[in-house]
């Protein structure tokens, strides 16, 4: 069979597979007027399910690619124009809105599992600082490298960030600039845990964290997540169990997925559990900035004791956009040593011009007012899904109005599977990403969607619950009749 | 004490020993006015050269971070303005000209091991192609994550570009984007090595390759280097003797440090011997577009045959400025993607914009030109580095004007010691690395100087030889005299 899949385990199978085909056709593998292996077949033999190939064939179809010819089959697309080929058409993160980027398939809609919209960051301020640093003499004089720690005007703006909005009294000698947050939780797992020892982590959770920790050598253990966030008595068990339990790894804010933020209780027990077994603590605050009602919550690693290890990961691409690549980490010397000399192995440091301009910004408050700004617009956002899906859905599904962040979690009737609806939505154009997504054993999976609201306006938001609505299944009906 | 001895070890002590005393400074627990110790007494304590010392003060001195009073000794200098910690003042690599970024430093001189100057770069059209590639459609609507290969259109720019340059007969599906070199070798030892299987390099060589490899889990061995390139032979008793010796790291271009090219005999014996041991290849060419004499060798990726495992590795960074940090690996599909895989768990993606502008330098010509420039620039400074060379030093010193590349190996009299000279040379305000740097092992390390002459005009040329021979040791002399 000359169709393989590629085994890229974080995003929807049929993008990999529909990535495998299209990769086949760019090789000249399979060339134009080729007819492609029956659903049913390449189904088979794949060992996926006929709807998983029909998604992928109909993705590839919508962008041009492929050919549907009824009761012929799908064949690969005569007029393969060089202008389609210029650009990355078959989006590889469930979230990207290929949708947008290529005209063949403007019906087509991405909910992303929280991403800020590039549209109204401040681009024109964002190139002008950028110009500005470039020519800087500073960076004409560089003849050398700089540090592997980033920038010192941007670490010590992120300090002073942190210190003013998020309680965290630091200074520069105690942030690591990373090139985002993944980065930043990669180095993190390295200073913290030795190879084989083990990190806790939410489940359901956010699985590139996992790939970062096993990458740095870790191993991940999935602890529950309530209404309160993570079970901290979960935990506790866990560490009086296991010797080698090193670490614990938390969204508090929001968690990810769920987006519930975690009680003052539990961050008290967090606080002593870590204290009496000796855990290193690493949060992930990935969206602070995003708070609609009240004040945030302020980091636990603001009220940490110097006694405790705390790894604090933020990233300005959610502030931003997904495709501006600055996270940070704020650490204790002796942690952020460890992190910053393999930071020095393995990208050496970042580039400076950018830093530089990112620094510019935080310095000028036009970072602060654009976090003003995104706060007003995404809460209208998050308002108007919420409408949207209680005026479609009503008592069929259920959700907590998110205090904050980018994305809403939205709990389905137990009876219907999210992984088959988001399979059905996806052939339909409507990407969603279904809880199988967020848990490290498939048989755990939450019969949940996340919902990212804040990168699409009101009216894509609406017609995505629409589009969502029109590819429930049977199941949902079942269920709702009982 | 309360200076300690932060462990860096690829930079100079003394430079790891003044950014110690800095931090204690910015920490506030060294307060202007406060004595530091007296250096025979710090040397002594930290097991140190006083020489060692007395660099680190002097570069602090320099700096106007201390202040040193005859018969007295050396203090905390009362008047630290917050301008002057408002820049990185401390070079945190020793090729890092604080000289020209510091007003007070002025007088002092930094021979890089070798990197572009950032003053002749195409800052404006880099600026520009920035600019837009934040307002285009595609970044507008990119609410995702992009590729971690990255950006399409970068890497269909860099595959055409290597085709056409080295060729390399390749495809956007064989390029991977990454920060800078340095990541791509980190996941090229991912890729084709086990955890503590070995790799071979040569020696002397590059020692952040070899900090990349060890990250990587991988054992680095050293392999000779001579004047025709990396000692094949030896390679081939290793490999005989090591089973687990899996692959080779190799400079063959322009060996780092020597400069020598590796002759077209030891190509084909490498190639013969990775074939029979199954090694695979490692090939770093940093520096490609840089020959001065003759065509550029070609790549020993662009001969292999499909049966071995190649890594090319390349950068712009040589190309524009080290701060600009865009780097990329060809191999083929099987390793690429586990060199994908494991970039996206610990840095998802690059930057997308500026991988968009690049994209654009390269298809409009702008990359191609700059290259032209900066290879005459670079010439008329090598050609006036070797004058000064030969003028100021006669047969005290031997070089052989190296082929291209950014930087001369100068090798001493045998009875001068390199790493001395370098102690006195930083002293005196002239940063130039010694041998040491470049060997595994210190008693290998060679009595010769790595100078980079690309990043200083000719008046700073003259003006670094000129310290050089006013650093130069009794020892000279001596051997001189002989």
């Amino acid at each position: 069979m000359l169709i393989e899949l590629s085994e890229d385990g974080g995003r929807p199978i049929f993008i990999n597979l529909a990535s495998s085909i299209l990769r086949e056709i760019e090789r000249g593998r399979l060339k134009p007027g080729d007819a492609l292996p029956g659903t049913r077949v390449l189904a088979k033999s794949l060992k996926l399910h006929r709807n998983t190939v029909d998604a992928a064939y109909q993705e590839l179809t919508m962008q041009g690619w492929l050919v549907a010819e009824p009761s012929r089959g799908t064949f690969v697309a005569h007029d393969l124009p060089e202008f389609k080929r210029a650009s990355d058409t078959v989006p590889v993160r469930p979230q990207q809105p290929a949708a947008e980027i290529n005209t063949t398939t403007r019906s087509s809609l991405h909910l992303s599992d929280g991403t800020p919209d590039a549209r109204i960051m401040p681009h024109a301020d964002l190139a002008r600082a950028f110009r500005r640093a470039l020519g800087a003499p500073a960076f004409l004089a560089s003849a050398g490298y700089g540090d592997p720690r980033g920038n010192l005007a941007l670490r010590r703006a992120l300090a002073s960030y942190l210190t003013d909005e998020r309680g965290l009294v630091t200074s520069s000698n105690d942030v690591l600039v990373t090139r985002g947050s993944q980065m930043a939780l990669f180095l993190a797992a390295g200073a913290v845990v030795e190879p084989g020892q083990m990190i806790a982590v939410e489940e359901p959770g956010y699985p590139l964290a996992w790939a970062s920790f096993r990458a740095a050598g870790a191993r991940v253990i999935g602890v529950p997540v309530d209404a309160q966030g993570l079970d901290v008595d979960h935990l506790a068990g866990l560490a009086r169990r296991e010797p080698s339990l090193k670490a614990v790894y938390l969204t508090p804010h929001h968690q990810y997925p769920t987006t519930v933020t975690l009680g003052a209780g539990r961050r008290l027990k967090l606080l002593e559990l870590a204290r009496r077994h000796g855990l290193a603590i690493i949060e992930d605050d990935y969206d602070q900035e995003y708070r609609f009602e009240g004040r945030p919550v302020l980091p636990i690693a603001a009220r940490a004791e110097a006694d405790l290890s705390t790894v604090y990961v933020g990233s300005l691409s959610k502030l931003l956009a997904p495709g501006i690549r600055i996270g940070y980490a704020v650490a204790k010397p002796a942690i952020l040593r460890r992190m910053a000399s393999q930071r020095e192995a393995i990208d050496r440091q970042g580039d400076l011009p950018l830093e530089q301009a990112l620094a510019d910004l935080i310095d000028d408050g036009t970072l602060r007012r654009h976090a003003r700004k995104a706060r007003r617009i995404y809460q209208a956002r998050r308002d108007r899904l919420a409408e949207e899906l209680t005026r479609e859905f009503g008592q069929a599904v259920s959700f907590t109005l998110p205090a904050g962040g980018l994305a809403l979690w939205l709990r389905l009737d137990p009876a219907v599977s999210a992984e088959a609806w988001a399979e059905r939505a996806a052939a339909a154009g409507l990407m969603v990403m279904p809880g199988v997504h967020f848990t490290l054993d498939a048989a755990r999976a939450p019969e949940a969607f996340r919902i990212g609201y804040a990168s699409l306006d009101e009216a894509s938001l609406r017609r995505a619950v629409d589009q969502l609505a029109r590819t429930r299944m049977p199941a949902t009906t079942q269920a709702r009749s009982r």
